[in-house]
């Protein structure tokens, strides 16, 4: 390395990027940053602009040297980048409404990121990210690639299995929010406890011990149904049955609660629906709120507003990631990383999520050991999805794709889950060129999507 | 071993002990058998006896000297045997009722087998299998235990893992109805093909081949899309997605119907359970009259009608299993068994439900090999939920049925599904001694059976 | 396939061969030979137009129209090919007296399967197997392949992970010496007991029961240590420690013996070394007396003494084998063929010897089960043995093989280990073209090979 | 705990017990002791209060107010201790002479671990520790246990499987040995670099990068070639084959020489044995120097000599165990403990070696994922001969010990080996109360002890 680290950020223009550019500034000391790229396409160029200029304000209220550049290509960016962080949505929030509206209209659930939403997200995500692991085997062959897109398990996965890429990290808010607000519900500090995840991205459970090694899992639990049980705020807030908890003597992570009560979160998903919106048309909204603020030519921090948006500290979590790296830390962060072993029911060779030590060679993950029978049927089931799903994303095949919704415990089986496939796949066939030909039979079928909001996103863009 | 075969048959009154006399007297030179103990239970005993004096009219019109014994006392008919069948259902089919109305009433699915009902059943029936086994440890340490009291897979699970008893086997005939009829599909004899089959009772997968060893099941699969497809009466006949059969390259068994196509199947249940009743009611219809003709004392046949019950078949698969046994015919025939690796994406020690070769030392398995992802993913769930189930139905942990009930892909997880599995407690308290815990307390709270018909039954009863 | 059946068999010079005429002879009406292409090459000549005409004489002793073909061609033999069968001795007897003597001058075990000289005998013929494999992709794309030449385990195990050819069954005739002779030993004929094999080629342990299922095992054990075992003539006659044998409650394959008797083992081989020649010289002389037998134009049928030769009954399995395939006959068989979860100790996609149903689609392996704690270990280090040895053949690494033979249980590590490693690569210099790079270099360090014999079997060669 | 730490010292009369005090003492500030109990046998007695005293001068002489105790009763010492360590040697430096003498009297390797005098270490070893056990569940069941009696890996499985006892953590000075020499090599202090060790105990590898996460383990490799390569006193010092080094790209541990170099250590453990008398004897006069000087009462520190006994570092990694516990510290440390997955070619329940994050819950291993095919192979070979030798510890069961026996690697099989186990059996009577049934019947075969020195030991001591 030259002197002074090399940042590439694709997605550069997300509203995440002040907490990105803080997290990096409060770690300058451990890792000198040089330069930092943020990289968008033609789409997404107002909104670089803006936060571009917002993150170079930031760097310039400090006394470190660190230059912003603002570009829509991705090759000049990523040349000798050490880093590489990849937070980009394609096809942008319109894609995530189209996700979680079509299903709705159906009255399916249609979570962003394992449901019948996240699988559409991996198919328009999957390629994309093999086409960046393509670039950096050219441009940065050493850097590390970061990634916060979401799914970020399936993500992951898909840089090691096909793009053969291992010096990638995947990450996620989630456990970095259960570690922050649970020590507080039995009167500790994160450091005196001691954290053990297992899991796959937006499906993994921890056990938690006290210094002494006692476990405490129990009696976090419980604290639980006495408070408030401090989980993050992107879930909608159904308590877990307490005696499904007692039974794992685990935690479940937020997400888990679209497995456990289904019924509960498809009932507040349609009422959304129906109502103010679902989810990502909200953040929609916080988004634009977001980025009126980051116009402003006086702000040079981050607003207070983008912590209530969900998925706060995802940003921080990369930053120590990459200082972690850099710096050769060893610190304990819960990743998206290659199992070799630490999670012995799933294949060595598969994406997992758990606590590893991160360092100069990346994660060096905690071997959890055997899970209960419950959770390995689960995290086998889920597994198998996963793989399904970047296998359809990858090849295009229409039966494979009808396989993993098929498996995916979120998606009723039937006429009606094919329908919704197929809406899917019309709505976002811009962002599906390995499905052009399903596509195309598809449209010679005549399918429509039949939602309203969802089938004039399009109209509107074009 | 004396002259001549004994064999015990415990729930000896069911409307299927004809087809189980006409399978042994069409076998008997191969399996000479000297006395059949015909058990039931005193709520049994009417049926018993005019079923046994049916079964004693059918071999007194053959030239074997073979004579059926009727006893309520099952240790009685266990000393000695070579042979112990088992097709009793705990509850009779009013329990089979509550399994199907209590779901249905709050719009779930309540399939006897592998849905919330079957769960039930497990809960009832694995106890009862348990204590035959301790039984029969004592009485005919030498006997094989041929089972095909439902969920055949899971009670051949329970009395190898914690019965700690391997000679048995567990029956279904499903694949039968499989073989029998899909080669005509193809102008071919069963004995033409070669079939290979994998999984768990009610939840299979299979290939076949042509005698040149070439894979044909893409043409079987092509016939089915063009005419009836033959599948077993006993499922209601919703036709695949020919992508997702295309797709695995294996024939699916009927039972996965509700896997995938779950939408039209919960819709079928409910329309029934609105209208004639759910399959248990009409099947205790069909049993009467069934009964009404063994009445007869001029029948010494098996009448055509029971051949119109779904299940036909199922009594021949054991008489062939018990004369292979006996005769060490090393006969293929498709059974639940020890794993031993026949099926490595599950433990080796689990049961499964395989293609396997039938003599004296019982089944030797065909080995699969490794499943493709999506069916590897189906299977490891499954096998997590019927572990967990059996598991539950020995220590009544109520957890632990959650647990189950919670990972059953059938059930929608949530309040209502709880509250299904809270009043299938109430409504089966009687058979349920090992949650007798759990059912107290449920009964403290106040909870009742909803479904007019499902509570009314135990009113009439007692 | 048009009428009758083509069989190619490699190795066509093989003094083998009429024994396999014998069996095709015998199962004509099950297998209608239409032609037998024997091949060879021109080092075999002579060999192959004597043992040729002999089995065109035996066919013409029937009356059956099949015609031999001889030829150093192997292409045109396997054009349209229904049945590829290989004997092949790449640098024929010779060879493998190096493989012992080699060694042998050193002190060590020479031994031609598992042994030193069994890896470089894998060195030599896995390239070959795989040329042939490529020939049969192109010109016999739906034969089957069945393999006896030596090291069969090995070679099978590179037909299916390097050649990526699923059609081929290997085969020995170990086992079948094993179920022929132990049946006496108790008054009983091979079908009234049940067999259960598993393991490696040379390495495998075999369960016995009888026709009730009664396991019989240690009574064969017991009898064994009463009278002459009856174990095959081409292994030296050392009894097993009996304790050994009722700890595992197997029994072990002949060859065993190397792992269990070491000691015993190689001082017998080094005496033979020192007086009457390894087993190669004396086979040797044994073929020279056949070859002299097969020229008497008279003859016309098997001679007795061919059966005095060990690998008696080889050749018989093999036309076993492809009647059993052609016919669809669903027989058991032991063979190496694809694991499958048949020994579930080892991964699902190795090859492993066991007892298999063997029809139109090759082999159904019988599941075996897991194997006690020590059987496991053994099997363990030797496919991880197998898996090098092949690896480095197919790539030619040093290293890859160095790690082969350390880990090898017959060879002691060290400095001399390693002299007989490189004089083995000297010796067979003309066989290995993979490894020419390390033999170059080896020739340059001036490495000779040290025992006369070898030494001079190379100048009367060339 | 109440205030300040009790800690139990079985066999705390060893020669290492002054390291161990050091150790103690250069941590006390966050490892408050407030008493250490040294426990020894009868036959311990002057040796535990020559060192006994030896220690309490060496606390005196620091500013910590520390009591060390010594008792005879095991129970005493137990009772509410903290954390308990294990440095006992079943029958003493006697014992261990036997083990290597009876074997090389007969040309075979004794080695005290691995080979065949390991095997009857952990026969002597094993019975003892689960005692051990036992008493701890009683006395003190919140305390750990810090095993380094030998063959360690075998001990901490024996209290994991057999004992059921998790709380136990295994050290051994061979990884510390190569992390503080090996830095070295290549111009780094050791936290420059990442180490990643798995495998068993006396039976790992390593890679090492630095902290860029780069790979440097065939950089160190090279260097060991050109100087001293640095590895550990207590084995004799014979250079690895660099090919076999080079296509491992790993670093073996020292004492896989015994395994890679079979020829050349057994070559100078035999010259030993002929002249200089065999390692244990040698460690005897060391010790008995070692004695002689700690009874000097003015020595109140660790004296130099103590270094050169092989074996340093070994109470230091014990004393940085118990501080990492105590203060969860989550260090570094290479321990034996349950694999978890970490070792994914081995079980999950069983003990490996392998880097582990040491904390108040004791190890957290880091998932090293799956090793090359030849390690692979090694490892299941040498943990298989492991859980037998553990096995036939508990049972006594002869045929169990001679399986383990025929699976060593270092053990040729056959007669000669057959007559050293014997000889084996009786020269250890008094310390093998399982195998009495054995022991007996070998005396009444006549069986002895050829090796004059061994055989006299028995005759000296009573």
């Amino acid at each position: 390395m030259t002197t002074g680290v090399k940042i590439a950020t694709i997605g550069g223009g997300s509203s995440y990027t002040p907490e990105l550019m803080e997290g990096f500034i409060k770690r300058y000391d451990e890792l000198p940053i040089r330069e930092i790229w943020l990289v968008d396409i033609e789409e997404g160029r107002e909104k670089l602009e803006i936060v571009g200029k917002m993150a170079q304000r930031m760097w310039d209220a400090t006394d470190y040297d660190v230059k912003i550049h603002l570009t829509l290509d991705r090759r000049e960016a990523l040349k000798d980048a050490d880093f590489v962080t990849t937070q980009f949505r394609v096809g942008l929030l319109d894609a995530r409404i189209k996700d979680e509206r079509i299903p709705a209209y159906y009255g399916m659930l249609g979570q962003e990121t394992n449901g019948a939403g996240g699988m559409f997200k991996a198919f328009r995500t999957v390629p994309v990210i093999l086409d960046i692991v393509e670039d950096m085997k050219e441009l940065c062959p050493d850097a590390w690639l970061v990634n916060f897109a979401n799914p970020s398990g399936m993500v992951t996965e898909a840089v090691v299995r096909y793009g053969k890429w291992d010096k990638v990290i995947g990450l996620c808010n989630v456990p970095v929010m259960a570690t922050m607000l649970e020590p507080g519900l039995i009167g500790k500090e994160t450091d005196e406890l001691i954290y053990k995840f297992a899991g796959l991205n937006h499906f993994h459970w921890h056990k938690v011990a006290d210094a002494h090694g006692h476990d405490v899992t129990l009696d976090l639990i419980d604290k639980m149904y006495q408070e408030d049980n401090g989980l993050p705020k992107n879930i909608y807030d159904i308590p877990f049955e307490r005696e499904l908890l007692e039974q794992m003597k685990m935690i479940p992570c937020a997400y888990h609660r679209y497995y456990y009560q289904e019924e509960e979160m498809l009932h507040h998903a349609l009422e959304e629906y129906q109502t103010v919106g679902t989810r990502a048309q909200q953040v929609k909204q916080t988004e634009h709120e977001l980025f009126e603020l980051y116009k402003n030519p006086e702000l040079n921090y981050k607003p207070e507003q983008l912590q209530q948006r969900g998925g706060a500290y995802y940003s921080d979590a990369a930053c120590e990631t990459i200082a972690s790296i850099y710096a050769n830390k060893q610190t304990q962060i819960v990743v998206s990383t290659k199992n070799n072993g630490a999670v012995p029911d799933l294949p060595a060779d598969c994406v997992v999520e758990v606590t590893a030590y991160v360092g100069g060679q990346g994660a060096r993950n905690v071997a959890f050991g055997e899970l209960p029978v419950a959770e390995r049927g689960w995290l086998q089931v889920m597994k198998a999805m996963e793989l399904l799903t970047i296998e359809a994303a990858v090849t295009g095949d229409y039966g494979t794709a009808l396989q993993a919704f098929t498996l995916n415990p979120l998606v009723t089986s039937g006429a009606t889950a094919k329908r919704v496939m197929d809406e899917l796949f019309i709505a976002h066939k811009k962002y599906l060129p390995n499905f052009a030909e399903t596509i195309q039979r598809l449209e010679k079928e005549g399918i429509q999507v039949q939602d309203e909001i969802a089938r004039n996103l399009d109209a509107v863009k074009v």
